[in-house]
């Protein structure tokens, strides 16, 4: 089966990886001609929402998918209007939007911090007001890794938002006394199967994804409610394909909804090694039409990003369990360049590993608990 | 790096697959433009023996290695000259012919099965005379999937055998009462680090493997001493690479050296699930002069081949823990265009995903022991 794929980074590079021994080939459309995943597929080069280039992506596709959530959904449309684009365009619309998406929350059963919306100066001032200090600024749509948000603990701190914010529609959110942030990845099919992979706990650094820890400790007693939440996200959507919810949990012991993509998620990365079915090859799997497989963890996993360096290759492989992926990208500061992950057949020994890896170009794996935005 | 490939079938394909994540691009010579190994690399289209063309592999690659061990020596010498060739030429050559082959073994400290040489009828008369019936008349070189062999049960049979093998030299080998057949993969750095899988026990048809089931069972008295001779092998050899070792287990309990390939196998399929490491990574880790990664198995493992045909992909993925594996090649009666590996933490839930593939097209699995040629 031919697929598609609006985006060519990483994300489309581990697609075709995982869909290439399935008999699928590829497809990929981005405005980079070194785009990554050139390496497992035909690169058309074009912008995003080039209507010419998507035309011609969608007639020489059987399926057409994403690798980020800000494709125009209005060019989704388009492309779903001569072969199927999944997740649906109804998904990417209803995820890019983080008021609709908070919205959805709690229509699906979930809590989320307080929250308002708010367009212009003064109504930042009265959003800020409401919700009180510390509060997160965010705009609505277009942010990601840490882009796009700024903390407000005081009046004056209001003051300061650049010109790049006060000018869209943005969202105020009330401060989270966090304890850590989880996220669950979960796959649904055109038939409405879900399933889902255990909880991941993640520790950013600088609005950046540092290291993800599989399954989380300490989930028991959480897990069937984002399982359950997950799924009525999903069906709520009609969704096919990965979703990745994002999840804070509060020293109180709640579980609030954050964010949530439409897509593989780096979140979700140690599943090539450290489940039986990774997340790419489950996506596949669902855009294709086949049944999905299994997403139990094997053993325990920590997938730890490579930003900005890219270290000694050896570096990484002399570490036991240690497994590399190098994405084919310049190194730029703050840029995804690659990503570690150890998989063992216990946490200590995970917690091991990682300690191996201290000191190592490209990682941050200090401290211990999640360094909210 | 730049990885050289000659050969673009399944094995070019898998260690693509394999190497493009640890950053790795590859060049594939194949004589066909639609050679499935084009989806993860550059393909030239020429014969193995194009001097062009290698010269041309050689420019563009900063190492090289080969799918099948049927590489022109001197072929491999000539690129050698420009960038390094692994494994070496030399374990390309000795592994060429099965005269020289078994001379290793025994050197090596493996037992053998009797055998001798024979060129033209006369001889060949006086070698099976001397070796006895029933045995085994081999070419010496260029044979595999059971193509180049025959079985000789009596004086009769002798007279039948055709012109194409009565012309070349060959091996008459002794009949082996076998329990079953096994193999074992492992794999040499450039610095002489030796890592090795565990046994696998294979299952033929009509002189093509069919079912390989990793680690075999009852082994653990067969492991150490096929590991001996497997490190002292590829030490002989100076081998860079994986190479495997096609052992026979008799009824009596002896283990004979039957055949090597100085590559990736099919009897190693099963690690890309079933391993900590794949073959095909560890293959490319040590070429490209890489830490070896692990090579303990994850559970239990059966690999099932397709051959001729391949069956509807949801058949095989609706099973539990089933992993499919498609090469991209117009299927023909006998040849092998995919494989599946179920993988699954006990051998009774193996042979349970086993079980569920029956009658599935494509594969044969009937016979619970080995079915030599």
């Amino acid at each position: 089966m031919r697929v598609g794929v609006v985006g060519g980074g990483q994300l489309g590079r581990m697609l075709g990886l995982a869909g290439i021994p399935l008999g699928c080939s590829f497809t990929f459309l981005d405005p980079s001609e070194r785009a990554g995943a050139r390496a497992v597929g035909r690169l058309l080069v074009g912008a995003y929402d080039d209507d010419e280039r998507l035309a011609e992506l969608a007639a020489t596709s059987d399926v057409v998918t994403y690798e980020f959530e800000n494709v125009p959904a209005d060019a989704a449309r388009r492309i779903d209007a001569s072969v199927p684009v999944f997740p649906p365009p109804r998904a990417l619309e209803l995820t890019q939007d983080r008021a609709t998406e908070k919205q959805l929350f709690e229509k699906c059963g979930m809590d989320v911090a307080p929250y308002t919306s708010a367009t212009g100066t003064d109504q930042l001032a009265a959003a800020v007001d409401q919700i009180g200090l510390p509060c997160v600024v965010k705009t609505r749509r277009e942010g990601y890794d840490g882009k796009g948000q700024v903390v407000v603990r005081s009046t004056a701190d209001l003051a300061t938002i650049g010109g790049d914010l006060i000018e869209r529609d943005l969202l105020v959110e009330a401060w989270v006394d966090l304890r850590r942030e989880l996220s669950i990845v979960a796959v649904r099919t055109t038939g409405g199967d879900v399933t889902t992979y255990p909880l991941v706990e993640n520790l950013h650094h600088e609005g950046i994804l540092r290291v993800s820890r599989a399954p989380a400790p300490e989930t028991e007693s959480l897990r069937p409610r984002a399982e359950r939440a997950v799924r009525a996200l999903m069906d709520e959507l009609g969704h096919v394909g990965v979703l990745t919810v994002e999840l804070f949990e509060t020293r109180d012991g709640r579980l609030l909804g954050n964010e949530m993509a439409p897509r593989v998620h780096n979140s979700g990365h140690w599943t090539i090694e450290g489940a039986e079915t990774s997340q790419f090859e489950n996506h596949i799997r669902a855009i294709t039409r086949l049944p999905l497989g299994y997403t139990v963890a094997r053993g325990h996993s920590a997938m730890v990003n490579l930003i900005g360096e890219v270290p000694e290759p050896a570096h990484a492989l002399r570490i036991d369990g240690a497994h590399l992926h190098l994405y084919d990208k310049e190194p730029r500061p703050g840029r995804k360049v690659g990503h570690v992950t150890v998989r063992r057949d216990s946490p200590a020994e995970v917690e091991e590993a990682l300690s191996a890896m201290r000191g190592m170009p490209g990682t941050y794996l200090e401290g211990s608990g999640t360094t909210p935005l």
